[in-house]
């Protein structure tokens, strides 16, 4: 079986557990990782090639961008361009469908292929929500998180000024609803209050009860350990009152680094175009052949 | 937008709960019932065809296969060969992969599709099954089924000579292992212990711990709630000791009778061929456009 050779663009937390799911999936190999710098490199990249782009890799199937989620567009396009399928793990919900139409003319352009929003949620959760709709088409999902740090909540505050580092909880509180607890290390010379302000102004917290918190150490507090408890009570046909939950206790950057190699395997599969999770066929995901799998897990 | 016209085939359980299901479902309208007999028409067919063979149905899109498993193939067969799309629930799991090699063959010919096996499960349990495999490559997933009356399991036994009623029901004991509770009405002049050791050899039974009571009325312990508590703990990338769990507490022939009409939707979005749930997008088993959904629910 021929090896799909992925790149790794951007080295945080996604990054380095995207580069161990890759290390340990038989069916790829690391083309190398893209970083801002190439000074400074990790020792556990000492045997790859890290370069500033991706035009200097070689024969790359499929770029994982593993970037902050508002860079996922330019990078995907320039992936798109130089004939690279792309997957990215874009978290903002109300704005998966732009980026879908962007990506698609982008993908049928190049005759290339792009898998978006492939995390655990967006991504994964999603699958079990459509799942959830198609066996009860009448009813309420309820998608609680956490308890847990939420990374891209967590990056949204650290793009705030004065903010030296932070954390950004998610507590379930029920029904979908949570509430969002800050904790923030201030720069010297900043004002704490005018941050703790401009945190629940941001998109990311506006709808959310949000409490910011300053603290001398948020590395003490940092536990990357997740979760979500989905709910659905629907009604299958005429029959009320029918039950479904899905729970996760996970940990999260492992997780959405998994899924985004799962979903870079996927993309290889896939005609040019742009998709979602609930776009592919579950099965796409997985190594080797279908025949295996609907011997073995259907 | 064109309503699929749907027959159901087989007026059993998932039969009636399938009609229910379509009459609730706004893209359907029902093509007609196909029976053994036409004689004895329950009141809520009143308003529709039914019928002793497709044949005599008009404009067929798909046919959903509502009958026992070991006659879907036939059935299905019947329908390809009538130039007509086919759901199915069949429920032997170990001989998927034969249904799915003969099918795939009379679809091809046919230039028509097959979703079988399109249950809970296997069904909708096997495409949380194949998420969970891409979200943990490592480790073990148990598939907990119950406390709840098994409809495999109970017309199994019903089909033993000298048996009345019979009811089967599933009680987990952890890991996937079960224990099969079977309740016998037996007919006069058969022996209750002859039944019992005929219920413990049938493949249905044989590996698992079986007991076997006789009971004056089967029908007074019938409920048809079920439930699934499929557990995963497994590796993402190096990460050890990610959780999943997806429960259900439902009424069994319901849910079966609306994953069918999901099916139903499916199949007609599908190349020509032969296809298990995990090998279709989830998007496809719902109503409507792809766009709507990438909106709401991804």
């Amino acid at each position: 079986m021929k090896t799909i050779r992925a790149a790794v663009v951007g080295y945080g937390n996604i990054g380095r557990y995207t580069v161990e799911a890759l290390q340990a999936a038989d069916d790829f190999e690391i083309a190398g990782i893209v970083r801002r710098t190439v000074s400074d490199i990790p020792s556990e990249l000492k045997g790859y090639k890290v370069v500033t782009s991706l035009k200097e890799l070689e024969n790359v199937d499929v770029a994982i961008l593993a970037t902050p989620t508002r860079k996922v567009e330019g990078y995907a396009l320039e992936a798109l361009s130089l004939g690279i399928n792309t997957v990215d793990s874009f978290d903002i919900h109300t704005k998966i469908p732009q980026l879908r139409a962007t990506l698609s003319d982008a993908a049928a352009k190049a005759g290339k292929a792009s898998v978006i929003s492939a995390g655990w949620d967006p991504g994964s959760d999603s699958m079990v929500r459509a799942i959830l709709e198609a066996c009860a088409p009448k009813g309420l999902t309820y998608t609680n998180f956490g308890p847990g740090m939420s990374m891209g909540h967590s990056v949204a505050v650290k793009a705030i000024e004065g903010v030296k580092d932070a954390l950004s909880m998610t507590i379930p509180t029920g029904q979908g609803v949570h509430r969002r607890m800050v904790y923030v290390e201030v720069m010297e010379g900043y004002d704490f209050e005018k941050i703790a302000a401009a945190v629940k102004a941001d998109p990311y917290f506006a709808s959310d009860e949000t409490h910011v918190f300053q603290v001398a150490s948020v590395d003490a507090l940092k536990d990357m350990g997740h979760g979500v408890n989905l709910v659905r009570k629907g009604v299958s046909g005429k029959t009320q009152n029918q039950n479904f939950q899905f729970k996760m206790s996970i940990n999260n950057p492992a997780l959405t680094g998994q899924i985004l190699v799962a979903a870079a395997r996927a993309v290889m599969r896939q005609k040019p175009g742009c998709y979602t999770l609930i776009e592919i066929p579950p099965v796409d995901l997985l190594p080797g052949e279908r025949d295996f799998w609907v011997s073995h897990i259907v």
